[in-house]
This record gives C-alpha cells, structure tokens and sequence, in this order.
C-alpha cells in the first residue's frame, strides 16, 4: 500500500507528469514486489514563492 | 487535538463539505472523547490529473 | 478516494482506533457517497513531547 | 536537514511570506546549529472554506 | 526541488529501501531531468494497525 | 491558524526542541501578527535510515 506525496515545482507538462508516474510505480512494484493497483501517487505542485531554501524563496533568486 | 489532512478529488460542492467536516468531528468526539474545539480539519482537493493509482493517472481513465 | 491522515496525541486504545476508523468511513461514504473500499486512513500518533501550542509542548503542560 | 510544511489561511502578502521564511529559517540554524541551505520551508495557502475547527468551516464563521 | 513523503508498512528491509530510493531518484531524474541532489526521499513506516482501508485495519484482516 | 510539521533527523535534544518551537512560535506571531495560541508545531524525527537525498540514504554516507 505505499502512497507517495511528491512536491516539485509547478511548471511540468502534464505528459512529463504521466511518465513521472508510471516509471515510479513500475519501479516500486519491481522492488517491493507489490501490486501496482497498491501503488497511489499524488503530485503535488508548488509555485516558486511558496517554497524557500536557505531562507530565501525560489522565486527571488536570479 | 486530532489534526485531519483529507486528500479528496476536487469537484465536492462546498454544502457537501460543510457536512463531511461536521459528521467527522462529531464522530471523532464520540469516539475519542475530546473537546469539538480541539478538532482541526483541513480538506486538500486533488485534481485528477495530480493522482495516479496503479501508474495511471485518474484524469486517464475512461 | 479520500485519504485521510490524522494526528493525534499517543495513548488511545487499539479498540478506540477500530472504532474511530469505522465510523469515520462510515460518515464519509454516506457524505460523499464513495465506495468503503476508496477511503484510506493513516492514523499518526504524535508524543506529547513533540506537539506544540502556543510555543509550548504539550508534556510541558501542567 | 530540517524540512517544514506550514498551513496557513491564505491571504498574506508575499513581503510577508518573505519576512516569514528569513525568520524561521534564521532561528532554526540558531537552534538546531545546523546551515541555512538545509532548511526547506513549503508554505501552503488554505481557503477558510477548506479548513474546519470544532466542525465548523472559518469561512462561515461570522 | 522534488520531495517525496512515501507512507509503506513497515517491515521492508534496510536493502529493499536502499534499493527503492535509488530506483525512484534516477527515474525521477530521468523524466524530469533534474540534479539528483534535488531530490529528497523521506521513507515513513506504518504500522497495519494504524491504517485501514474500507473502515478496517490491516492488523485485523485476516 | 498556522500549523507546522517540521521533518528533521533525530538526536535533537528535549531541551533544543522546546527552544525551537518557542523560537519559531514567537517569530510567526511576530511576523503575521496572529495569537500564539493559534500556533500549532509538530515535530517529526525521522531517522537517517529513512531519508535520501540524490538516491542515497544519510545513514550510509560516510
């Protein structure tokens, strides 16, 4: 039953998301040998001015 | 001071999530004998191109 | 396919927990009118030494 | 490698999300003594009609 | 920046996780054609009786 | 309403994670000018057997 929360930057077509996630799944059921109907993906898309490294939001940097 | 995050597919009308919020926390109460004051619940609708099951994502299905 | 994730302070019972999650299933399908086998609940204990409010821990509490 | 997430009403200017990370991000390398590029801090906007306390929706408070 | 919250039973040994974070990175980076170093995996174990599916928990399914 | 959940490596002494969270708790009051009884923080320890950046877990850099 593993379920994924992936956070990435929004901005990514929606054919690189479907890729994204049938590599994932396809990946996990080979390594923990489980059902890929076990296998739930959510994306989740953050804007730059939402996430900060360093104390800096992506947003403002150049 | 139970928390609830609820992942549900966009597109609930918001009388629907006005009762969903109150069953759950009058539930939760019953149950756990707590003070309603100390339930949060926080509602995340999800698109169905953002949730895969199986490596496919629900806006795929037909 | 509501997922819930909950937080709640360690120490309930294993029956209280079966009880919270039946009828937290239960509430959300006569909502939401959704199949049972569509909700997953996680529940998350949290340690009183973890969980803060208003700056304070809770096992700090008195 | 401290990563935060952190639900709040959306609606605040994007100066203070700004001021926000700088001051929490600062803090935490102060206490933890760790390095600012190791901290990750994603704010996440939530409507007042998605976020519920004692079984009531804060956008339909009055 | 990808970040991953991947929610599994527990009891998959340290090498099948080693494995797994490895495998999801490179296709990860692979389809999104990011630095490997962006990626961040945080694995939580759950316990079967703390997540349920249809109202009942794993630990009870027989 | 903030509410935190802050994922860092364990080892953190009680006595860092109750500076940390009064710290953060007064900045964010400060910052958003909201009542500190509306600031809620949980702590995750995570261990670094369960946490990977660029594919590899911490507990197996050397």
């Amino acid at each position: 039953m593993p379920t994924f929360r992936i956070e990435l930057f929004e901005g990514r077509s929606q054919e690189k998301k479907r890729e994204l996630v049938e590599a994932l799944t396809k990946e996990t059921c080979r390594v923990l040998e489980c059902d890929p109907g076990s296998v739930d993906i959510i994306l989740i898309d953050v804007k730059r001015e939402h996430w900060a490294t360093g104390g800096v939001l992506w947003s403002e940097r150049s």
